[in-house]
């Protein structure tokens, strides 16, 4: 949607401020015990004010019955349709641990695996071997080389790591070598269209020469590389909406994404409160903030029910200082649900609110999944969000005459 | 949808009869002060019992966030998806006027300008010079020939006039002049397919004509012209729905606008009354009506909210006229939102009910954005709203065995 709305030139610059905080995996579900969700448990006295004078509803993340990664969940929130734009495993894992990927990179998931003596996988993850045991590992896989090729391993977690490909005319249109099941051998990589032989052959290489440094080793003796990806080419939020979008996340993978869209990432401290200092000292100079919060997020999927609620009332807590900026739209917006119940992400409508002097205050009188089924808003395909947003702030023009 | 449903053959003829009363500018927002917005102050009886026994809802005019133009907005209300089928301005304005467009007119929206010594644009639209000034300087323009081309002004009001050309082999794929900034001078008209060079020459000519005849003058001594367009080829609603339908508008853009459908335009007078007088005197020819009232939007425009209450008051105490006509479907829909305390059309979804023997009557007690927002029909694109009409009037027979 708002490809067409920025296709018809509608979107314009005006000095209004929008401040959009993203509560990573806001959305829940009842406990059990309680009937109550975690939004409905915790005490948030200061959002539910703002909820009383907000427009309010539900956003569903991708589609119906899907649950995004943090990638696609935001994406949507941002108005870029995660279908359309998909980004690749291996570019996300790199933006996860904060590394800069050049345009031509080729990034790569990699696994360390078992692997049997009849060469088959035993194990896809090594036993989710301890960081501090596969560490050492990708320090060894860095000493490989491969003529004309540039070769990265940069350690995640555990049995996790990225590998990175640098040079001249490297494709990532090559198949993986995972399997995807065990008792049987890894695959061969091979080219999927005529122009990617080349790295399916030095992928191979690697591959060969990484066993070959990993044999002996009882748990991590093999490697599984797939989500070969490279940096996707995103229209930036200032050319789709004439806006000058700043992002502070203390998270380097909300900032990489964030950077893919264009926007100025701020450094920032560790928490959110260093967030909000940071929010403060560059107030000025932009009209969109993206602001991250983490912890609801990290809780739901510790499948910690009252872990969730104290990181909803600790949000609460600090969120006047957000608010005494008096920014003309703030947005409370979440990337997807997080469920403490199933401790992991979920398809389910996150809860919305939209705070401007144009909002029809249809009485709801609380921010939960509820309440916001009641908010003028309804429940609505998160991409829309933007142009809602946008909206609200007087920066779109009418459409037609 | 409604294509959907028609290339399907699901349409049928049937003698039930349909009024749509379309109310422009409809929805609003609250009043600060009360917190209230205009429907929810307006005293209106008849229409809360109508809402009472009605299936209710809102409208989205096209989609989340974007603020319609009258045209925009009706296409919508009438199934036609305004995105597929634009209108270009040259033509509504065209319509506005009561123009009668032939299918191979290119219609052109032009502005008297003021340009000063260095051929810069000073005022885009010459100060707003007035009628009294402006179409005198009109009938000047309409002594301008060009060979193989017939050219007409019309003046429309202050430094607004429509351009209309007529001839063979002309087209309406070129630039306009007008470069939407001052301090430049304006642009070459140029073609922008291989069909257009012809007529990208032919309005250079009358440019340079034009500026000749305006030369001396202090403010409009230059004119811009855009939205070069010719009539659309829209589906008729007979050939699309089975229905025969006419259309009572006292104004002339929405009499044009609904032409554009195959609709009859039914003459009529200058007042809602009028128009309800027209209703009546043809209400055994036809199945479907489109019946306009304008006082609200214009009254919303003007940012009088009171006015805009008043206007709806009226309406709510003539409405008893045309239920006594007894149609199987009532309609009450807006073609977009017009919130006095904007002064300007808006992108919010607007209230809708539908009467009908075929209704939920979930208790909606009465008409305006908040207890829409519980109705029946929920909240819905403007754009489905037809195929839902003629559901009520047991006009959309069964899909699939």
């Amino acid at each position: 949607m708002t490809k067409f709305i920025s296709e018809q030139h509608l979107f314009k610059s005006t000095p209004a401020k929008i401040v959009m905080l993203v509560v990573d995996g806001l959305g829940g579900l009842p406990n059990p015990s309680t009937g109550k969700s975690e939004l409905e448990t915790a005490k948030m006295p200061n959002i539910d004010k703002i909820a009383s004078n907000s427009s309010c509803g539900l956003t569903i993340p991708v589609k119906q019955g899907i649950t995004p990664g943090s990638g696609p969940g935001h994406l949507s929130l941002f108005g870029y349709d995660p279908i359309e734009y998909p980004i690749g495993r291996g570019v996300l894992e790199g933006l996860g641990i904060g590394l800069n990927l050049a345009p031509d990179d080729i990034a790569v998931r990699g696994n360390f695996c078992t692997i049997d003596n009849n060469q088959n996988i035993v194990d896809r993850r090594a036993s989710r071997i301890s960081s501090a045991h596969s560490k050492p590992l990708c320090d060894l896989l860095n000493q490989i080389t491969i003529p004309n090729v540039e070769i990265e391993i940069v350690h995640v977690k555990e049995h996790r790591f990225v590998l990175l490909l640098r040079g001249q005319g490297l494709s990532y249109n090559i198949t993986s070598n995972d399997p995807e099941e065990i008792g049987v051998p890894s695959l061969k990589i091979d080219s999927i269209d005529a122009n990617s032989a080349k790295t399916a052959s030095i992928v191979e290489m690697f591959i060969k020469k990484a066993n070959q440094i990993l044999e002996g080793q009882n748990q991590a003796n093999g490697v599984l590389l797939r989500g070969f990806s490279k940096l996707p080419n995103l229209p930036s939020m200032a050319s789709l909406y004439n806006v000058r979008a700043a992002s502070i996340a203390a998270y380097p993978m909300y900032r990489g994404l964030t950077q893919l869209l264009g926007m100025d990432i701020k450094p920032t401290g560790s928490t959110f409160e260093d967030e909000i200092i940071t929010l403060k000292k560059h107030y000025s100079e932009y009209d969109f903030f993206y602001i991250h919060y983490k912890p609801a997020d990290a809780a739901g999927e510790d499948g910690d029910f009252n872990k969730k609620v104290r990181a909803l009332e600790h949000l609460d807590g600090v969120l006047p200082q957000i608010l005494e900026l008096n920014p003309d739209v703030f947005v409370i917006a979440g990337d997807h649900s997080t469920p403490s119940i199933m401790g992991s992400h979920s398809w389910h409508p996150v809860p919305v609110l939209i705070k401007s002097s144009l909002t029809i205050k249809q009485g709801v009188t609380g921010f939960d999944e509820k309440r916001c089924l009641n908010g003028s808003l309804g429940t609505f395909n998160a991409v829309d969000l933007m142009s809602l947003i946008l909206a609200h702030a007087g920066k779109i023009s009418k459409f037609g005459p």
